[in-house]
């Protein structure tokens, strides 16, 4: 059991933990590693931006320079995987080439030039004459990041945490050990170069740390899983730490009786077929039954070409061909070209199906009336809520984000597509001068809790 | 089991639900209520200010005028307890005559001049001509509320959740029962006088209701338990629905080296014993070695005539009489006349101390050199790190928050004094005018990303 921890690093190469540490036992190793992390987290929540970026910069130099020793490493991982039998999708997600390598750097670059966002403040206030407060953000501290094969996953999340300041936890796929291996060895050797704690990241590698991770509360703050939603499910299952990101993307397309047909089918079009694999496309149209006999032929048209199946509920079926719904259509995430579609009497019908099938994600609303969508974007309890465009948009990138730590299907903290800012929280600092409480209990003093817009420093 | 299902409204009276569901099966009804409080919490998501604000009027309005049903109910309570030997702290937490009425009603009233927390827009965004990106704040949905003895937590806390929009499953302490039912009762039906959905608040009253309650994460999005340490814990460590607040409160004070005595002296003695059984008030004291001769008998002087027990490490014992400290000393909260001291070689040692000891909560630096106090603000994980004042000003009130619903020792969505805005989170709205993904994918138009700063409306 021993064999299954690895730290690539300078300091803790997994070579040094074999013969230092592994006599130990597992979970004390286990418990060593993610202290490490943790004490190295609080260092890294005081580096500055220039610190950072300069970390981040060396990170970009530093894959561009072993490009030939992680290619390597990943023809290793992708042969011994082929043997394996791993699926072709699997395969497809765990190859990491030279493209792959520019695609994280250029990555890497547009996150050098977010902003900070530790250190803003969110809120100044004197409390009194002399007594100031302030609201400030910082890392959230230590995130544990679970992903299955992709690699570059492993570089994005982590230099998402160092650039907001967090220690990560990392744990790849198997199938990507080889890879995973060089690439944190890389990225934490540069960061050391700039200064910045050696023990900030660590890379954990089998199952059996997949469940240390997940009881490790005392150390880690945060989790983030990045995988199929059978993945995420059992995962969130199965902590107490808090898990940030999505199972389910049930997206639904409500088309309204003052739609505009043509750009209600353009939009469910794209909704559907723009790229099905992923969580924000469509998986159900509710269509009111009094646009439905128009509305659904033309659809069915426009979808033919993409060979869109069509499952629909009894009403639907009498409008178009269509595969008769069953309960569970309502419930399923196709992730492919099916559409299930079924018919309401209106607006409160259409909320209703979404409030109870929907997962929380992203749906949209298609109609000429302006109080409709108001309601609808109100009464919609999910993160991402649309008034006639596409359930594609709901993206990070096309929000405008930067970078992406994941989708949020959460009712706290983080929700919807989320950037740099769903890695800090904020502490509260109060500047006195001998400020005691006593004197505000006999009111000898009051408070003032006067704004003073200034940004924190010392 | 059936009698454990109490819901205090005009609508889900408890002897209704024994005639009408009882037959159904406990987790069959617990069900249906948490789903009734669910489906009523999407429609106050959309109520306005006024209304929300009316709503908060009227149940003050109706808690006055029920003055004596609620002191009746009281009594029972009471004398019930009494015959039970409950502790007498306990028993004084339960009481709730006319100056608590009179101090909820108070309360009741600052909440209504407080501003709405929903529907800021936090973010505007023109992703392309025509299509808008507001962060809107929304309520969380529903709140599950645990608290022991005290019938005012009920009030406040009922009312924090009117305020935000959000709906509310209520559990009290079973000593509490009676006055707790009239409560509920009155505040419902005020609220729905004012047309908020009836069904926004529910109470239940046994312990199966809590445990049935903490695995409804289907229906509840957040818990804030009030209570002992051990009952927040205890909630913690059996739910995946997210908990916000707090267990232990282990505050520390370091003394540095550069502290002006008199100053230093005088805020820990606030922070010790201007309130022992608090969250925020010390339980450790950390002192610079160099320091100590001089400060320890000053401080000694100044806490004798509070008795505090001074509990001391081997270093601190050889300057000042103190009892012997254990390991076990450096993990409690005392919350009592009892302060462990410690001497450290410096700042780093004061800061290792607070991340492996503290619970995250409040600590403070006493010095007059600033950048030592710096370091101390960024180094220190905690929710509130001060320089120069008491730990117990670390409160929603003297924050100037209006409005507490705790304090979080959490790392993510809410730390410190949480107010009004630890119960919202926000929505993303998107209007656009047809716009689909495809379109940008082929690059046949652009986003711009534009920042708008206009807030949300249709």
């Amino acid at each position: 059991m021993n064999k299954v921890v690895g730290w690539e690093s300078s300091v803790f190469h997994k070579d040094k933990l074999d013969g230092n540490i592994l006599g130990r036992g597992y979970d004390r190793i286990m418990n060593e590693l993610a202290y490490r992390v943790k004490e190295a987290s609080i260092k890294l929540a005081g580096a500055g931006t220039e610190q950072k970026n300069k970390a981040l910069a060396q990170i970009a130099q530093s894959l561009k320079n072993s490009k030939e020793e992680i290619i390597k490493a990943n023809r290793e991982d992708l042969l011994r995987s082929e043997k394996e039998n791993l699926p072709l999708p699997l395969l497809k997600r765990l190859k990491f080439d030279e493209s792959k390598i520019e695609d994280v750097v250029d990555g890497i670059f547009s996150l050098i030039n977010l902003e900070d966002p530790v250190g803003k403040t969110l809120l100044s206030t004197e409390l009194d004459d002399g007594l100031e407060l302030y609201k400030v953000t910082c890392p959230i501290g230590v995130i544990g990041v679970i992903f299955e094969s992709r690699p570059d996953a492993l570089v994005q999340i982590s230099t998402l945490c160092l650039k907001s300041g967090n220690g990560v936890l990392l744990k790849g796929g198997s199938e990507a050990r080889e890879t995973n291996r060089v690439l944190a060895g890389v990225i934490v050797r540069a960061t050391e170069e700039a200064g910045i704690p050696p023990n900030w990241a660590a890379l954990l590698e089998t199952r059996s740390d997949v469940s240390a991770m997940l009881k490790m509360d005392k150390y880690i703050d945060l989790i983030i899983p990045r995988g199929s939603n059978d993945f995420v499910r059992y995962i969130m299952d199965n902590s107490r730490i808090p898990v940030m990101g999505h199972a389910d993307g049930i997206c639904h397309c409500y088309v309204d009786e003052d739609a505009d047909i043509d750009m209600a089918v353009k939009i469910v079009v794209d909704s559907k077929t723009q790229y099905v694999a992923v969580c924000n496309a469509a998986e159900t149209l509710l269509v009111h039954e009094k646009t439905a006999p128009d509305f659904l032929p033309e659809l069915k048209k426009a979808l033919e070409s993409k060979r869109v199946e069509l499952i629909g509920c009894p009403k639907t079926c009498a409008v178009i061909p269509a595969t008769p719904a069953s309960e569970e259509d309502w419930k399923t995430e196709y992730l492919d070209y099916k559409l299930s579609v079924k018919m309401v009497s209106g607006l409160d019908e259409a909320i209703d199906h979404i409030n109870t099938y929907g997962s929380g994600h992203t749906d949209i609303i298609l109609t000429g009336d302006k109080k409709k969508a108001a309601q609808f974007m109100d009464y919609v309890d999910s993160g991402n809520v649309f008034w006639n465009c596409s359930t594609r948009f709901s993206d990070g990138f096309r929000y405008g984000f930067g970078a992406e730590v994941g989708i949020s299907t959460g009712k706290i903290h983080s929700r919807g597509p989320v950037g740099l800012e769903g890695l800090v929280i904020y502490k509260y600092k109060l500047i006195g001068n001998g400020h005691i409480v006593g004197d505000y209990s006999n009111r000898s003093r009051n408070f003032s809790h006067k704004k003073i817009n200034r940004d924190f420093s010392l």
